[in-house]
């Protein structure tokens, strides 16, 4: 399947740095998926579907967080950018949604990385069914 | 990008279920991706990132839940799969991992369904240092 960025990071970024969680990134959309962002500044987080566009290596078994200390896993069971599918999924702070750029803190994606989706998280949903107005009879 | 199915979903599950929550399905991941399974069995859940291979409709805004009671919202404030990237990204019960067949339970993925990528949930994550015998001299 072919998958489309919707939206490019945007956080000056090149280099790994000391805290991914210190860094903040706009997610600027593309002008035609702006109206899918109607509501989504109501939550504290995002969920962040991202490329690893910079990785081209592909390998089965890892040691997690690059740590030779850290007896091998298969990358299933990591979150090593070295999986077959170069998909990123980070659950980053939401700080503000204007127009169509999300601002968010704490994403762990290079400059320029290619976004395929946001999601709010399930555990801060509370749509709430509008109350309808009575038919006069 | 393109992505490739690392998986197929296997639950003879065809049409919308009573309750998503007790399906179970079987991953079957292509042979070349077993070594990459290794460990994954040592959590309790997994994400799965699936594709809504079914779904060619895409909308901006949508009735969350298809309940037309509740406002519209952006398709980026809602989990439907009526979103650009047809990506589904789901937290299953790991029942268990054999080979190449990863069985979870509650993946409201329909039969069929391409999977790209599993992970482990942050929070189950306790990687620690195997302990090095020390070198004599």
């Amino acid at each position: 399947m072919r998958f489309k960025a919707v939206a490019r990071v945007e956080n000056g970024v090149t280099e790994t740095p000391e805290d991914w969680d210190k860094v903040v990134s706009r997610l600027v959309f593309e002008k035609e998926y702006t109206e899918g962002l109607k509501g989504a500044g109501h939550f504290r987080h995002v969920w962040v579907l991202f490329g690893f566009h910079r990785m081209r290596t592909t390998l089965m078994t890892v040691h997690p967080m690059r740590n030779p200390d850290i007896p091998e896993v298969g990358v299933f069971a990591s979150h090593s950018p070295t999986r077959p599918n170069k998909i990123g999924m980070t659950k980053a702070r939401l700080i503000r949604v204007e127009g169509n750029v999300v601002t968010v803190k704490g994403l762990d994606a290079f400059d320029g990385s290619p976004v395929f989706d946001i999601k709010p998280p399930e555990e801060e949903i509370d749509y709430r069914p509008a109350r309808r107005p009575r038919k006069s009879r």
